[in-house]
C-alpha cells in the first residue's frame, strides 16, 4: 500500500488535483462493467495538463504506484476498475478542443473532450468524427481511443483506430512521446499509433489527440424493418450483403429488447414483429442505397417503414445513445462478441439455446453490419448464488460457442478486467507472451494499469 | 560471413529451396530503390510452405545469420536490398489463395499472392481488395502488409493496414503466431496486426493474410480535369474537398510528368494544360458526385471532360499500373512525402522553387487526395558526381521541407534502407528507442531484415 507521506507528497506537487474523499474514492472506483470485487483507489487525480499527468506518473515510478487511467467510466469490461494500491488519474478536466483544421479535415483534442462535443463542433464545418459509441453522449476520445472503441456507423467508417492519425502519450516513468502524423497516410517506423490505440491504458497515458475527420453527409434515409423472428432478422442482414450495398448503420434488435423499449416508451414494437433491423444508408446515393435494401428485405417478408418514416430515424436515435441495458452486476452480463457475418444466422439460433438450457434471460442487440453482438444473460437476483452460476455458465458458453465459430470475445469493448479469464481461450500462449514482451517495452516497471487488457 | 557448412546444412534441410547461383544472388541482391552499396546475398530460398520459413528461421537462429524477407521486389525504399551476410527468403511460390468467403466478405491468402490476382479472384463475387498500389499487377500481398501500402483507391477505401484482419507469422526463432480475428472488428489484446503491418520484414516473416473485402462498385465515373499550373491543380484539391466530395481516387499530375506520357504514347496532354487532376467517383453516389466534383473544378476555370469521357478512363488506367518513372538509382530518385492537405498548393510551389535553386529537374505524381506527393528529381548521368551532391541537398531539402510544413518523410513506400537517414528528422530520440525497444521484444538476436525501417 501507497504510504500516507506519499500522497502527501503528491498532494503537495499537485496542488488541488489530488483527492483522497471517500466519496471521489467510490465515486472513481469503478467503471460500468461488472464488479466482482468492489476496491476503493488511494487517491483520484484530476489532471489539468499534460505537465500534471507527466508529473503523477513521475511520482508513481518513484514510488512503485500502479496507476488505472479514467475517462468518463462508462466502460463495460472493468478497465477504469481500482485495483489494490491504485490511484485513479482522471483525465475529464483535460477536455479542450485544441485546434479543428476544416481544410485538413483534421482535429486535435485533449483527452477528456467527450465524443459528441467534438462531433458538435465539427458538424459547423460540414465534418464528423465519425467513431460514435453508444455512449457518445459521454464518454471520452481518450477513452475511446484507450478502448478503440466501435459504434453504429462504423459498419461503413470504421472503428476508431481509422479516424485516429497522431497520439500525444506519457510513458510509465513521465516521459512525453508524439507517435503518428498529422497527414492521412504515414508508414514512417512501427504503427505505435495504431499499438496504443485499444491498449487500455496499459502502455501509456492518452495526452493529446490528432484525430481525421469525415464529411458530413448531406443525404441520409433510414428504414426500420420488421421480421417475424430472430433469426430471420439475422438473415436479412445477409440479404443486404449479398446485394452489395454498404449501410452506414445496421443494428439489429430481438424481440426482449423491443418489449423492454416497449415498456420504457410505451409503444408497439413487439406486436409488430419479432425482431428489428434499424438500417441507415448516407451519402450522395444514400436513396438509391435505401431503395437497394428495401427491396432485398422485402423480398425476404419483411415489413419495412414508408420512405422519410419519421419513426424509423427516432428508433435510430434511441439506439444510438444507449445500450438499452442497466449497468452490469454479477445478476446481469452484457456480452461482445463477434462472429464472422455468416454464422450470424447460427449463433444468434445458439444464444437462444443456451438461454433456455441455463435457465438463463437473454436480451439481444447486436451492431449486425460488422458481426458484432451485444447478449445480455440475466437472471432474478432474489435466486441468489445458485442463480448466478447459471449465469456465469451460460457466459461462459456463449463465448466459447462465438470462438468456434471462428470470433472473438470482443468486438468493441475492451479485455479489461472481467474478460482476462476468456482471453487465453483466444489467444495462444506465444501471443500472451509476445503481449507481455511488448508491455515490459513500454512499461517495465509495471504501473500502468495491472490486471487488464491481457494476460501474463 | 555464413560458413560453406551452414549453407550445406540448409540446403540439405531444404531440398531444392537453396540457390547460391551467381544470377539468383545478383537478381535478388535489390528492389526498386535506390542502390548505394551493391551487396549480394550469401543464398536465395525460395519457400513453398510455412514449414520451409520455419526451418529457415529456426536455421538463422541458431547461425545468427540476418534474413530479409521479400515479395515481388517492387519496393522503392531498398528495404528488400540485401545487406551484409543475408540471405534472401523470397515468398513468391507461397501464391495460394487459401480461401474466398463471399458471404463474410474476406479472404485468407499466402503471402507470395499477386495483389491483382486477388482481385481479379474475388471480382467474380462483386468484392474488391481495396489497397491498390500502382504496382498491383505484379506486388504481393505479403510485401503490401510488410509496407503497409497506399494505392489510388486509398483516398476512400483505406490504406492496407484497414482491410488487414489477422495475420499468421513466422517470428525471429521459427515459432509460428497468428494475429487478430476473422470477424471486422475485434480488441482483444494488443493490435498485433496493425504493429506487423508496415514493419518491413522487420519483426517476423507474415506468411498468411486474413483480409476484408469491400464491395465492387457497380456504377463509376471518371474526370480528367486540365488546369494550367500545377499550383492550380492543387487548389483544385482543395476544392473538392470544400464541397466535401470524397472520390474514390483523386490523382495529380504535373507537366512534366504529361510531357513524359505524351512522349511514351503519342498523346498531347501537355499543349492541353499545364497539369491534370484524374478523379474517380464510385458507388451509388457516383454520378451525383461526379457532378458536384465538374462544378467545383469548372468554378476554377479548370477544362474538366465530357461525362463518359473514354479518355479519362484510359488515363487513370495508365496512372493505375504506371508510377511512370524508370528504376531509381543514384541520379535519379523519386520520393514519397506527405502533407496535410492544407499545404499543397504551398509544397507544390516550394518544389519547383527548390528544382531551380538546385538545378535538377523535377516531375511530380501525386495521390492528392491523401496529401501523398511522388516528386521524382533527377539530374544527367553525364555530369557525375556533382549533379548527384545537387540531387542529394535537392532531397534533403524538399523532405525538410514537408517536415516543416507538418508532413512526413513517407507516406506509403516505407523507410526501407534508403529512408533512414531521415527518419530521427522526423522522429524523437524517445520514439526511436521505443521502436528499438519493440523490435528487441519480437527479435532479439536482431536476424530479421537488421538495417532497415527503423534507427536504433
Ligand atoms: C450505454 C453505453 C453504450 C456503449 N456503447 C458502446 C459502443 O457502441 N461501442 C463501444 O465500443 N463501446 C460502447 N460502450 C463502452 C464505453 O463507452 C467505451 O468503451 C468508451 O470508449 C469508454 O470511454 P470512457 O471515456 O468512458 O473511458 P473509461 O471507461 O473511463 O476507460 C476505458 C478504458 O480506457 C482507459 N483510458 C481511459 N482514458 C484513457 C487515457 N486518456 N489514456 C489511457 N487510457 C485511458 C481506462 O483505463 C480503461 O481501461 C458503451 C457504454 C455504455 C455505458
Ligand atoms: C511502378 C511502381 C508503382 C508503385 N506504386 C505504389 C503505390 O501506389 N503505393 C505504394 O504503397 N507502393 C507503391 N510501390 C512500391 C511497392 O510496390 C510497394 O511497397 C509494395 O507493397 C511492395 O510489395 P512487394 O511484394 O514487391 O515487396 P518487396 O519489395 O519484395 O518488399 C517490400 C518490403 O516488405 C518486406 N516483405 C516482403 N514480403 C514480406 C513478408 N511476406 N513478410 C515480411 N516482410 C516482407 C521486405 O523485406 C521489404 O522490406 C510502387 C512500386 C513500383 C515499382
Amino acid at each position: 500500500m501507497i504510504s500516507n507521506a506519499a500522497i502527501d507528497e503528491l498532494a503537495a506537487s499537485l496542488p488541488g488535483r489530488v483527492s483522497t474523499s471517500p466519496v471521489d474514492l467510490t465515486d472513481y472506483s469503478r467503471d460500468q462493467g461488472p464488479v466482482v470485487q468492489t476496491i476503493l483507489p488511494s487517491a483520484v487525480i484530476r489532471a489539468q495538463s499534460v505537465e500534471d499527468v507527466q508529473a503523477l506518473l513521475g511520482w508513481a515510478t518513484r514510488h512503485g504506484v500502479p496507476v488505472v487511467s479514467r475517462g468518463a467510466g462508462s466502460g463495460l469490461s472493468g478497465g477504469a476498475h481500482a485495483t489494490t494500491g491504485s490511484v485513479i488519474l482522471s483525465l475529464e478536466l483535460m477536455n479542450r478542443i485544441v485546434e479543428i483544421n476544416p481544410v485538413d479535415e483534421t482535429a486535435v483534442v485533449e483527452p477528456g473532450v467527450i465524443n459528441a462535443d467534438l462531433n458538435a463542433a465539427v458538424a459547423e464545418h460540414g465534418l464528423m468524427y465519425a467513431p460514435d459509441p453508444a455512449s457518445y453522449r459521454w464518454s471520452t476520445i481518450g477513452g475511446n481511443v484507450a478502448t478503440n472503441a466501435g459504434g453504429l456507423r462504423c459498419a461503413k467508417y470504421g472503428v476508431t483506430r481509422d479516424s485516429v492519425l497522431a497520439l500525444d502519450v506519457v510513458l510509465a516513468d513521465g516521459t512525453l512521446v508524439s507517435t503518428g502524423h498529422r497527414t492521412f497516410k504515414g508508414v514512417a517506423g512501427y504503427d505505435l499509433t495504431a499499438l496504443m490505440t485499444g491498449s487500455e491504458g496499459t502502455l501509456g497515458v492518452i495526452v493529446g489527440i490528432t484525430v481525421r475527420l469525415r464529411y458530413l453527409p448531406r443525404a441520409v434515409r433510414t428504414l426500420a424493418a420488421f421480421f417475424d423472428s430472430f433469426p430471420a432478422a439475422a438473415a436479412g442482414v445477409l440479404a443486404i450483403g449479398r446485394a452489395r450495398v454498404q449501410p452506414a448503420i445496421l443494428e439489429l434488435l430481438d424481440g426482449r429488447t423491443l418489449e423492454a423499449l416497449d415498456g420504457a416508451h410505451g409503444s408497439d414494437l413487439r406486436q409488430r414483429g419479432g425482431s428489428l433491423l434499424l438500417i441507415r444508408t448516407d451519402g450522395f446515393g444514400a436513396a438509391a442505397e435505401a431503395e437497394a435494401i428495401r427491396a432485398a428485405l422485402v423480398g425476404l417478408g419483411a415489413s419495412v417503414s414508408d420512405e422519410g418514416s419519421e419513426e424509423a430515424d427516432r428508433l435510430v436515435d434511441l439506439r444510438r445513445h444507449s445500450r438499452g441495458d442497466e449497468v452490469d452486476d454479477l445478476y446481469r452480463v452484457g456480452e461482445d462478441v463477434a462472429v464472422p457475418k455468416s454464422q450470424l444466422v447460427r449463433y444468434v439460433a445458439e444464444l437462444e439455446a443456451m438461454a433456455s438450457r441455463h435457465d438463463v434471460r437473454l436480451k439481444v442487440v447486436a451492431h449486425a453490419g460488422d458481426g458484432n453482438l451485444h447478449p445480455t444473460f440475466w437472471v432474478d437476483r432474489s435466486e441468489g448464488e445458485r442463480a448466478q452460476e447459471r449465469l456465469e455458465e451460460a457466459l461462459d458458453e456463449s463465448v466459447r460457442c462465438a470462438l468456434d465459430l471462428g470470433g472473438t470475445i470482443t468486438g468493441e469493448h475492451g479485455v479489461g478486467q472481467y474478460k482476462r479469464r476468456w482471453l487465453p481461450w483466444e489467444q495462444s500462449p506465444e501471443i500472451l507472451e509476445l503481449q507481455a514482451r511488448v508491455k515490459q517495452a513500454f512499461d517495465p516497471l509495471g504501473i500502468l494499469n495491472p490486471g487488464k487488457a491481457i494476460v501474463s
